[in-house]
């Protein structure tokens, strides 16, 4: 893939693909299965770390997309592997934890999180690439309404 | 991956995932290639067929999530190996075709429809699924705008 491409984003203060990626790695390592580990571990007494949701735009300087691409798949599979040894029961789901801003929130809501918050960047990143065509489509631009939607939408 | 995530749309007359497979199905058999080979054969003297974007809720009606994805696998595999027979040239790339509704066209727009077509629609199937979380993700859920988003973003 090339550079020009991964490192677009949709104007100031928004991702590219490539900070998306750093920001999936950030979370990979900072936010959901640590964030798992407290719940069980602690339950409710111990508040999770606030997450950095900008931590990427300098963890990630002078890697490649590739090294990122590299680096996300082996964190997703060791962390696959983490969460199958937690054998999450219906009952550890209704677990409960203190995060820093939203209060009280289960085991349950955290992996939907963990699934959600991944497939929302993934349709940001793919998004922010798509647009890469509006010029190059030429006519075909008022069948494509992605490339004039706003970033509001995730 | 379950029917009932992969069924789910934002509404009337918006597409699920599984709607979105069968539209892209629908563009590889008689949308991307057929219309460049016109472009080669016929330049602007043969305008394309117009294309159906509705055709998948007749054509999917009874197959699998899976069955699309062998489907859709199948055809852009083949249709990459036409493409390639093509050898296109940045000449070639020049050529110009009549699309029934936005007139004259270049092979290259084309191409580049084909792509940003694909994006566009991957963005909206992932965030569809996304917002099959909504709920599950509890007081997460303000922190996640894609789930507010309304489905005109493309």
């Amino acid at each position: 893939m090339s550079a020009d491409w991964t490192m677009a984003n949709e104007g100031p203060d928004t991702f590219s693909a490539f900070d998306v990626l750093g920001h999936l790695i950030h979370g990979e390592q900072t936010d959901w299965i640590p964030r798992a580990k407290i719940i069980l571990d602690h339950g409710e007494a111990q508040a999770f770390e606030p997450f950095d949701r900008f931590a990427q735009f300098e963890k990630s300087k002078g890697k490649t997309i590739d090294q990122l691409l590299d680096e996300f798949q082996a964190l997703r599979k060791q962390n696959l592997g983490i969460l199958e040894q937690m054998s999450i029961t219906p009952e550890k789901l209704k677990l409960r934890g203190t995060h820093p801003e939203l209060g009280s929130v289960s085991l349950s809501q955290l992996l939907a999180t963990w699934a959600a918050h991944d497939l929302g960047h993934i349709a940001q990143a793919v998004r922010v690439m798509c647009k890469q065509y509006s010029d190059a489509v030429g006519p075909w631009k008022q069948y494509l309404p992605i490339l004039e939607s706003k970033r509001a939408a995730g």
